[in-house]
């Protein structure tokens, strides 16, 4: 039995090239005979938000069905699809009463009809699906050329305390009390990204491909959506070997002949484990160092890899989204703005430019000019330089002029902030570019960054990772792609230059420590308390508590982050500005 | 039967406060053979979002469980108060595997007992409740004094489709099986506030009352959590009589005896009803004008009072909580500064200071400076001006150096706006004053702003309400409150002044007509077919819908807006970015 996989990649409610790609399948003599199995959503796009309630779309979409009824009506050729996509339910003021998140299978004869309505719907972190849809009830053991397959969507392969409801054992326990064998169990998928994400998967399929004693195939979609990143990486799990990937952010088509099971059954396995659960959001993995601290795992070379892909993805998907072909980068001869412009640099396409500005202050050592310098001429990037001294002692004047209040202190450090990400925008509005924003994890954590000031731009290429492996990602790039980034670059102390002799490590805790404490905060829910009981200074410790809870409106302002990590600030990240712990 | 209701007003998770409250409560022994109750979540505040999951705040949330529990058992006095709160359950691993949103009892003897879980959890727009909370299952008639009382919280006395449960259907049934004659329902509220929504309670609560027979207690919170404000307005309602109300936006105590039930039984009302309800977000008000066209309605008096009230309490709530004492804002002789300036004089309070900053560039008419200036003569407040002429002058000569381009359109224009958002924070940063944002909803509905420039700022204060309404509270003001803002003010055309001779209506659809289309758009889903087809024109409300789709980032970075109306962006609207819709 021949299985066709999908791995698709189109922009949400994009609907005429959604149509356009089930119109080539279905014209397609080549595709006869065969399953074509399609991403969770599909016929959509995902996450849709809000959008699955407005009327443009939905009016849309239901065109879209019947289209889609129509054209399948007319194929001759003999082939089914099961594709994931949205059944509505109106009241008789039109309005939507229920959507659901279903499989529909496409064949020739029957036009469209519902198969499986998703059961399990996720809806912790960056997850809202009760917000939206309502949870399907039946399992679905799907019959096609006299084999059985047992269909799930996403979410419905993984179990949780905190989930009502536990798909697998159910499908299982109905494949034992019909005394069904399954051949297969298909898994169509919209799953977000995160660094770790596809081992997890993995371990999972191979789990219920042993519980089921048949192949595991999943089919993801492909898409970066604001800050989420769908990676595809489809694959087949038979017993513990995987028979097929998809590839890796790219749409894919994998032509899979249906396996026999290979390996052992395990009964027991897939009801125990909770990967991926609500739980696994609160599993500390901080690790102990040589010195005895805990600190973050470090990031493997793979990791890096991983990371480095995501994110030339995540920039262009938004890029290509929102209409830009320029780019600007702010470099300040620090390690953050190089490490974006050598990823932006490594991302570029044919037809795509890229400039770099450069603007120092009364406090930018020239070294800093040095060094951003000279990392453009590596990369053969043009850099502008555009001197804010003068601008700034004429903003002082007028200033003072004015207020009879010279700028000092915080005053005087922000102004120069906020005036170099209004030059930065002036030539985004000038050439029609997208502002890469610089900021980092560990900075957005404690608000060590200025509001419509460092922290400006369309997309934030860095704000999942902390500042030690900011580090370590440019440690990586330098290592295979050709020492882009300088050495000194790399070795200086980390500094903001908005006053004299200003250093990171004079208002904060070194970054591996601070990077820990806010791991832990941030992914692990700890408390005050258990960071100390772990270990950690508790002067410390309740110095970054009180710069985390206290940036909030920061935070709130800030611009998508390409999500890496399990917890990411964003979406999934929702708290109080003002409150009292 | 004495009852004490308590409108309380705390800021979330402040425990120490929530203690002494109840310590005063309990200690007092006029408070003796008396039910006191507390609003919804009193133990917590509300909205909690992930910070219920949060290890210092569940730890800091255990030990007041702790300390009540503790203060209860000293406590000689006789009396029992019913107090909203949190209920944790934890695994093994002490992480919370539920959290049920309850009714607590307090008394002497038995210390904390919990009485009710919330079944009815909302989970629309504003609300996520079932991303955090897991909804009872039974109901509590609750016995007091030999009385009968049905408890509910908040949501639970609404009804939908939507809803997957009716618990005033199912205490109503669980009354008629146990042949239980209610003395009267006790509702725990902690409900936001929009525009109308006190009158669809009192409508609802009346229902109720005439269904069960007896009077209706609502006790509501008070409080204004960054965008969401709670009014307080506690009441109760026999039959089709109010026999109490609270204070709006006060902290109140309202002594009230049990009354016997008057007015007539109606047992079919409350059951068809749906208010408030999901259904309701669709249904659109818009209201045909004179020449026959829809346009919103117009805003009454009683309206604007309300309003008023409402940002008055949301400015001086965002305030205390951050800890402001100052307050900027940037004049530019339009309309939308110059009301958040009136609100912001009638908002203040002894020990706070308000200053007002206009900023004249190139293309700023005389008259701007004359009406700025007028309006601060009127209500006694010190303006500052700033000219930024030079300034720009000198930008746009630097800047020409560096890149060999001139500043011109759309840079040229955005960087005076730029330049103004970095001096009055500049200025904000000197003296530590909050900055009051002054975009108004249809502005920022159309993307009609610049990002960084004069979008920026703490809280936005008109950013629920469209322009129409801007001139009718303007107005209202004026009637009302002697006249403080200039006419002139009031009767010029719109404009942003970054060019020669701009205005708004070159760029946009005269406000009537784009507010009306944005209404559609935004609080009941219309598509543009719909709105067309209610007689619309069809040029205009493609580039409307164009515009208000593709300035979803600039809505991304914005602040906090003090939430007015059942619709609003911020947290109850959520739409991707890029899309293709």
């Amino acid at each position: 039995m021949q299985i066709n996989i999908h791995q698709t990649h189109h922009t949400i409610s994009d609907f005429e090239a959604i149509y356009s790609y089930l119109e080539e399948v279905l014209s397609n003599k080549l595709n006869c005979d065969t399953l074509h199995i399609f991403p969770e959503l599909f016929l959509t796009g995902y996450p849709l938000q809000d959008l699955c309630l407005q009327r443009s779309f939905i009016q849309k979409y239901c065109d879209l069905l019947d289209r889609i009824v129509t054209l399948s009506q007319k194929t001759k050729n003999n082939m089914t699809l099961l594709v994931g996509g949205l059944q509505y339910e109106f009241d008789e003021e039109n309005l939507p009463i229920t959507i659901k998140n279903v499989i529909y299978e496409i064949t020739p004869k029957s036009g469209l009809r519902v198969l499986y309505t998703k059961k399990l719907l996720p809806n912790y972190d960056i997850f809202d699906e009760e917000k939206y849809f309502t949870a399907g009830q039946e399992n679905c053991i799907y019959e096609y050329q006299g084999k059985s397959l047992g269909l799930l969507v996403c979410e419905d392969m993984w179990i949780s305390s905190m989930h009502h409801t536990d798909p697998v054992r159910e499908l299982f326990l109905e494949c034992e009390q019909q005394k069904v064998e399954l051949d297969a169990i298909i898994n169509l998928s919209a799953s977000p990204f995160y660094l770790g994400k596809d081992n997890t998967r993995l371990i999972r399929a191979s789990e219920i491909s042993k519980l089921f004693g048949c192949p595991f195939l999943y089919v993801n979609r492909v898409g970066g959506e604001d800050e989420i990143l769908f990676d595809g990486s489809s694959f087949c799990i038979n017993g513990s070997n995987v028979t097929f990937r998809g590839k890796l952010y790219e749409k894919d088509i994998i032509k899979y002949k249906l396996e026999q099971f290979s390996g052992d059954r395990d009964l027991i396995k897939a009801f125990e484990d909770k990967l991926n659960s609500w739980e696994s959001l609160f599993k500390c993995d901080l690790i102990k160092n040589s010195e005895n601290n805990l600190r973050l795992p470090e990031l493997s070379d793979e990791h890096c890899e991983h990371i480095l892909q995501s994110l030339r993805f995540g920039i262009q998907e938004y890029a290509k989204k929102s209409g830009f072909k320029n780019f600007d980068v702010a470099l300040s001869g620090g390690i953050d703005s190089a490490l974006v412009l050598a990823i932006m640099k490594l991302s570029l396409l044919p037809g795509q430019n890229l400039e770099a500005i450069y603007m120092p202050g009364f406090y930018s050592a020239s070294k800093s000019y040095d060094l951003s310098f000279e990392m453009c001429q590596i990369i053969d990037i043009k850099m502008y330089t555009l001197p804010i001294k003068f601008i700034h002692s004429s903003i002082r004047n007028q200033y003072n002029d004015v207020f009879h209040s010279p700028m000092e202190g915080l005053c005087d450090e922000n102004i120069q902030s906020r005036l170099r990400g209004a030059l930065l925008y002036a030539r985004s509005n000038q050439r029609n570019s997208m502002v890469l924003n610089t900021s980092n994890k560990s900075e957005l954590a404690v608000g060590y960054s200025t509001l419509y000031g460092d922290s400006v731009g369309a997309i934030s290429i860095l704000g999942d990772l902390y500042k030690t492996e900011v580090f370590a990602l440019a440690k990586y790039i330098n290592k295979n792609y050709s020492n882009i980034i300088p050495a000194g670059i790399i070795d200086r102390p980390p500094t903001a230059e908005l006053r004299e002799d200003q250093e990171d490590s004079h208002s904060l805790p070194s970054y591996d420590r601070l990077d820990a404490i806010l791991e832990g905060l941030l992914s692990y829910q700890l408390s005050e308390k258990d960071l100390i009981e772990k270990g950690f200074d508790a002067e410390e410790v309740s110095k970054v508590y009180r710069l985390y809870t206290r940036s909030e409106y920061k935070r709130r302002q800030f611009c998508p982050i390409i999500k890496i990590k399990a917890k990411s600030f964003g979406t999934g990240y929702r708290v109080p500005i003002c409150k009292s712990v």
